[in-house]
């Protein structure tokens, strides 16, 4: 009684987590198959002690399939998305391809789950920093109506891919050595350094990145009186995206019900120790599920205005633990 | 002509580029002592080709002394600037200790060098932070009047000590090597992670290096109305601070003014390329003198409001070359 699944991207950094998670969650599946782009068709795969083979992604690869877990990239889900539906599979798409599709539900299962049940085959997971902002917000705007949030994020290499988090490791070691090295898929030097998100730019100023923080949010809590302004920045870490919020309320809020808020939440934990100074970190978040949030105080510069520090890991909730919460609901 | 000059602290990361800017910057000096903690006396520093001894600094260091730089720390400054005063020293003081005296000046001088001249034995270099924000805000405050600032910050090693730079070093090899490694100034791993600035938290939730932002920003520009608040993190970095800052105005702005602003400002620079996606990095403003600005870009979520991204040199314009530049207007 469970799912016939196909992984699409199956040997990338998203891929590999989904796998893990498919595993650890007890996801209920009929049969597994793994595709992935011709480069990486034949490598063998360990899935719950069997080995399984990777088959090249072609457009007959979705007969007898339910469920396609897609995250080879927004191209590949655009050409090969719609021959899984037509093939009678439901896509839970991690790319950004179909995200602002009105066709398409947009969703974090913690925040609109209802959306699951309109789909017409093809179910959208938000971008990384989106899910991440959107947990920790949601709650206080529930109670309180957020109506602008500007964010800065501090975004890891994982985003990029498991070549990026390779290449950042490599990178660092060469520097480190006084050696050269030549990077292949980031465009900047990334040991001991930061770089504004290499997403492409829009015509307004803001990456691609930025403006699915805008975009997203707003499609996600179906609210187009929430306004986001982002700066979305890469710095040196491997796998788990900071945010800094700056949230404007419309009404008066308080800051020990929001901490309760943020406790009762699902999917979010507060985690900070004032007296030690210890705030939520990429290593506290690296490899686990949650949200964590903390330093949450006042705006001193205007009413109604909260500041709070988020981390989580890019790969988990930020993608693979998303796409299989979808999942698991449908 | 010149000053007799000493220098506490020398054998410090910041003391080490302001001995660097007298040489190159061919400072008027008639002497030059170097003190420090003594631990470090003894030590012997090249100068111009000349071998210098580092003295113990006692109450008795400033004997025929006439400008003393200061950065051996607050507590040190705190002791010891009182002794160079009365000696009949001026101390340009690179701490925190006397910055929001009502008797120090508190001076960046591209910004308010006429405040030097109201000395009375003190002038006091603003937190690095506070002036690498402040180069970029000047010229646009002065046009369309800043009145509310959110700021994160991307800080780097260099903030804590030349100890911390190393320790990053050091910390990030062994974590590449899978080998354990001992802290001594840094609380967290810093290697591939962010955390909250470590220095210590105020009652409002703010760390003690945002409320100077708050603070300092009001003293220099002399505006009461001007309000700044600040998510200060420190990020695997070397040495150089990046900033992003989102700036309402009073006044409706214009982006292709800003920019003719900025370019034209003293120790700004700008560096972009949004063809090729390319803006300020922190390896850009290693070593160099300018802040450097880009990625202007009109804030979506609300009217008269600007997105802009600064890099500088922690070191020099954050610390060694802005102490050098007020002792040059003495």
């Amino acid at each position: 009684m469970g799912f016939r699944t196909a992984i699409m991207g199956a040997t990338g950094a998203v891929g590999q987590e989904l796998l893990r998670l498919l595993d650890e969650r007890n996801f209920p599946l009929d049969s597994l198959t793994l595709l992935a782009s011709k480069r990486s068709a034949g490598k063998k795969i360990i899935f719950k002690g069997e080995e399984l083979t990777v088959q090249e992604l072609t457009h007959d690869s979705f007969k007898d399939i339910d469920l396609v877990l897609s995250s080879a990239g927004g191209s590949i889900s655009a050409e090969f998305a719609p021959s899984a539906v037509k093939a009678g599979a439901v896509v839970v798409d991690n790319t950004s391809h179909y995200r602002m599709d009105p066709e398409v539900p947009l969703v974090v299962p913690e925040i609109n789950a209802d959306e699951i049940k309109n789909h017409k085959g093809i179910i959208a997971n938000p971008n990384c920093t989106t899910i991440l902002m959107l947990l920790a917000l949601a709650p206080l705007h529930k109670k309180w109506k957020a109506k602008r949030v500007v964010c800065s994020t501090y975004q890891a290499a994982s985003g990029a891919g498991a070549i990026a988090m390779q290449e950042l490791a490599d990178e660092t070691r060469a520097l480190l050595d006084n050696k050269d090295y030549q990077r292949s898929v980031i465009p900047h030097q990334y040991a001991f350094n930061v770089f504004a998100h290499n997403s492409p730019m829009t015509e307004n100023g803001y990456c691609e990145e930025e403006m699915k923080m805008v975009n997203e949010t707003v499609k996600i809590m179906n609210d187009k009186n929430l306004k986001v302004t982002a700066t979305c920045v890469r710095v040196p870490i491997l796998r788990a995206h900071s945010e800094a919020l700056n949230i404007e309320f419309e009404d008066e809020f308080d800051i020990q019900e929001a901490y309760e808020l943020l406790r009762n939440a699902e999917g979010v934990e507060v985690l900070e120790n004032r007296a030690e100074n210890r705030w939520p970190m990429p290593i506290d978040a690296t490899g686990t599920d949650p949200v964590y949030v903390g330093r949450l105080r006042r705006d001193l510069t205007q009413p109604k205005t909260l500041e709070l520090w988020l981390v989580g890991d890019q790969i988990l909730k930020g993608a693979a633990l998303n796409a299989v919460q979808i999942a698991e609901k449908l």
